[in-house]
């Protein structure tokens, strides 16, 4: 069946001749990545250039996809999958006319699965794309099969995804009401899913339906998605949104009225904790003084029944020039105002009393998590595209019976598996 | 007597050739304002230009004073108030020659008490002086007596408040030990203060005198007084220091060790409720959580009686381009890399779309309150120069009592009270 086609009916999206990819035809939000068989091109959203400038970029080369992968150009596990099985897709017209494209292949899809490691669902579509093309070419022989497949399977990932970001909201709704003032953080919604996923996409979904909502939005340092991504797109909807810097969620209950919290989520323990961006766990904590709900939302795919519970999942520590960046902009900024004479420093700290160990007299440690872990007692439930949960129900589930419930939803959105694709396992 | 003398003994002050005013000998720490009375300068730590650039202003008029005062070349209401009398004196030796120096030192301190409104002892320290001097001229007739009036209370005015520091930091010190892991948030310190006042002041004692002590300075957006003055004064002295940005609170007690928090405060209300930087309620909401003691360090005079309960301290908004304004600086230095084209916005949120009320459709509210309140139930205890006090003991003082305790205090550092000053009320 034609996939793009299909989502693009039943979601009512219509191509953006700028940005030369659909948009959300209710709330004008683009989707996050597209691919354009026609010109065998692979078009991405390009995040890091918002919310300054609103841009696509075109990928004809698969190194340049997985580049775009690293740089995160695309965010947001489930996206940057459907990424990786697009930019083999490329590599895959790039190698078609070579002696050996089926290797050829093999070894572009080892290459992209490594480009982000923790992003588990990269590894996963780049390698159930490969598989199943590769079984489709050893039963046929055809490369012209083997490119069908490619084809085939890649619209289908970026379809399943649509269709489950679709039950996500849908699922979601049912906990936002008409006078909401919501806080969210970072950024977890449309720009980091293919499109309307996470915790705004149940907010834009509810808001461009006539619910009568409105958001707070920390800040998010240090990278700031929740200024400059979150805004962005609800912007764009239309929601009415406020924006808080991150020490400000207890006066957010006294002023601004915040009555809920909606946060995306990166990965899901077996016990119901949540790993997600750095504050998440604040945030956790203060809404139960407040007794406010407090909700994640995530794909099922982000549920890794292996990690048992919250304090086994590895908690990344990122660059420290995320923190001091604005600094050095600040500092540079003085001098040029002339605030500053011309021997001031241009950074700080000072470089030569920066570590990220443990610090020593006279030095400055710079501590940059990636995340923080939520214990399952300060969540109130975990929207997903299979159903809200609470989170002691999270040990409930197993993989076989995830998979079935995923099945029966792509279904019911009316998308056929390809043919020979029994499992969405790799 | 001589009260820079006597005080830059019984603390171990010396002049800073370069900067041209005293350091403190163990920690080389600054103080913030002194007074040079053989050239008649007030000379101020310029805190603009920290950290980036460690330099003194000197006032020669006091309308650069005012306009100091103004804009935060000094900060913090105690050290705000010695300030303003030191301007009044250097207004007075512009104006000695006058027809009418008196009359005319009447309005300069009338200015300079208007110079920040919210800084109660701004207004309290500046008509003290003014007041005291008056009547010496009205009792003598003498200018000249005047003049000798106004430097001495002056002088007094500063060693008070180096003295009362010196017991704030005593006192706190047996609540620091070794292998303390102190978080603390903004910039209560030496740099809010004469020399080493509130909670910086308490650690950096304790350090200074051996206690194996580390700090999590928390950054403090938007205004970041903790990454840019609290670090800085942290490492002059050597404590180990470690940066986290607002949202990582939780996280500092798994990964960090943190055991206790201590704060300044810039009001205390009668009830115990402590208003101070935003931030400092959530941060004493989950200290809570973990069970650790949160302790706030300010002068008694920040404790405001005549103020019921913290819900009656009304909260500031601030300028909101304390919040964007480095975002303007990340979207021209993107533009500058080539990051985003020549086209692309050099602000966000786009300035027609911000407002700071409640929001509309398409709106986006920057919300940048100064401060917020803690309730008493959230705080261990208060440190002050008058002694420890716990939040619900502070409806049993009364402003006598207060003022009975810091004048033992003030007579006991060794400091005469000047002739025919009676109190410390205006």
């Amino acid at each position: 069946m034609e996939y793009l086609k299909h989502v693009s009916n039943r979601l009512g999206l219509e191509e953006d001749p700028e940005l030369r990819i659909p948009v959300h035809r209710k709330t004008t939000l683009p989707v996050t990545l597209w691919y354009n068989h026609e010109e065998e091109k692979l078009i991405l959203l390009d995040q890091n250039k918002l919310p300054f400038e609103v841009k696509t970029r075109t990928i004809v080369d698969w190194r340049e996809g997985v580049e775009a992968i690293k740089t995160m150009v695309v965010r947001g596990s489930q996206a940057i999958g459907v990424a990786g099985a697009y930019t083999l897709l490329v590599g895959a017209s790039q190698a078609k006319n070579n002696s050996d494209p089926v290797g050829q292949c093999h070894k572009i899809a080892q290459e992209i699965a490594r480009a982000r490691p923790t992003a588990a669902p990269l590894a996963w579509a780049t390698l159930l794309s490969y598989n199943y093309s590769k079984k489709v070419y050893d039963e046929t022989g055809s490369v012209e099969q083997f490119m069908n497949a490619l084809q085939r399977i890649s619209d289908f990932i970026l379809a399943q995804d649509m269709a489950l970001n679709y039950y996500m909201r849908t699922y979601g709704q049912k906990l936002v009401r008409n006078g909401d003032v919501i806080m969210t953080h970072c950024n977890g919604g449309s720009l980091s899913s293919t499109l309307m996923g996470h915790a705004l996409g149940v907010i834009e979904e509810a808001y461009s339906n006539g619910v009568d909502v409105k958001v707070v939005s920390k800040e998010t340092r240090p990278r700031s998605q929740g200024y400059r991504l979150t805004v962005w797109e609800l912007k764009r909807v239309g929601v009415p949104t406020t924006i808080v810097t991150d020490n400000m969620v207890s006066i957010s209950f006294e002023r601004l009225g915040v009555n809920k919290a909606i946060l995306g989520a990166d990965r899901v323990a077996r016990d119901g904790s949540v790993a997600n961006k750095i504050g998440s766990a604040d945030i956790a904590r203060l809404f139960k003084y407040f007794k406010a709900p407090f909700y994640y939302a995530t794909s099922y795919s982000t549920i890794s029944l292996e990690v048992k519970k919250g304090g086994d999942i590895e908690i990344e520590e990122r660059s420290i020039d995320e923190v001091t960046y604005p600094y050095s902009l600040i500092a540079k900024d003085m001098k040029r105002r002339g605030l500053v004479s011309e021997k001031a420093l241009e950074e700080w700290p000072p470089s030569n009393s920066i570590v990220t160990h443990e610090p020593e007299r006279g030095q400055v440690r710079i501590f940059n998590p990636a995340f923080d872990v939520t214990p399952p007692n300060f969540i109130t439930a975990i929207i997903t595209d299979i159903g809200v949960i609470k989170p002691k129900a999270v040990r409930k589930l197993t993989g076989r019976r995830m998979l079935n419930m995923v099945r029966k939803r792509i279904i019911d959105f009316g998308l056929e598996f390809p043919e020979g694709l029994t499992s969405l396992t790799v």
